[in-house]
């Protein structure tokens, strides 16, 4: 059957702008936050899937645009940024939004190097309300990787494509 | 009475780095989505305010560093969708969340031309989800422009610094 409807370009996954953030990942959380991740197969995003609580969001530009995502359900967020800090932290305190922000940064900076190209990242931006989503825009894909760690589990979205 | 307690260094909004952002914001609504809008007093952000259901995230890098966040109330964020492109738009697709980035990216690209320094953005990140907020980060001053339109109520979240 020949259709005449006009298909948008497939989105590829590509893994050289997948791996390092799979490795940064595991380096971060083994090293800076003490739990080991079990990271799960990272997949092409197609609709809205889990929805999240705490959401780390770090912008690329340069060479590589777009931006990643480190989303952690509320319990997770708690008990890592507790963990890390040592204390009880309020949810509601530049503390806490820092802590998020800081391990998405770790994450995207470590995962920088290895990309190959020359990107700059922005300051991290974090969004904190119960069950959102990270919306698909059309044009840059979005690969989900699925992580899962003692506390809970959590999810790093890698939205970028290389410019040239 | 004399306080020993050690306070963080206060900050101060820049109205250098404010008054671009209410300028694009009206310039970008009144020519590009055909809506007039409202502009509140900006001011410091100093606690966790009014919760949001759909916000796009610019992050910067350069002269320039932080995030700016542009968030709507459901609600609004749909009718202003729909007016733009002038047809019902499931929330869920990225044509949804395109036209939200879009219109953050053309607040953002709009005012960095006039905020006198070289700054880079990244493509936006759309969040969609009932009631989040957007996390205070300790160290980068967060200034809230409230904004109300026709359609409902938005705010444009200016969280910049410079890095020299």
């Amino acid at each position: 059957m020949q259709t005449t409807e006009q298909q948008p370009p497939k989105l590829k996954l590509d893994s050289k702008l997948i791996l390092p953030f799979v490795a940064s990942t595991t380096n971060v959380f083994t090293t800076m936050v003490k739990l080991t991740p079990q990271i799960g197969k990272p997949h092409l995003k197609e609709s809205i899937e889990t929805s999240y609580d705490v959401s780390g969001v770090i912008g690329f530009s340069g060479e590589v645009i777009g931006s990643v995502v480190v989303s952690f359900q509320f319990e997770s967020a708690k008990k890592l940024v507790n963990g890390l800090m040592g204390m009880e932290i309020d949810p509601e305190s530049s503390d806490f939004s820092d802590a998020i922000g800081e391990i998405a940064n770790m994450i995207a900076g470590n995962a920088k190097k290895d990309l190959g190209l020359t990107a700059n990242i922005a300051v991290p931006t974090v969004i904190i309300g119960k069950g959102h989503v990270i919306g698909r825009l059309s044009g840059v894909p979005c690969v989900v990787i699925p992580c899962k760690t003692d506390v809970g589990e959590f999810a790093v979205e890698v939205n970028i494509k290389p410019t040239a």
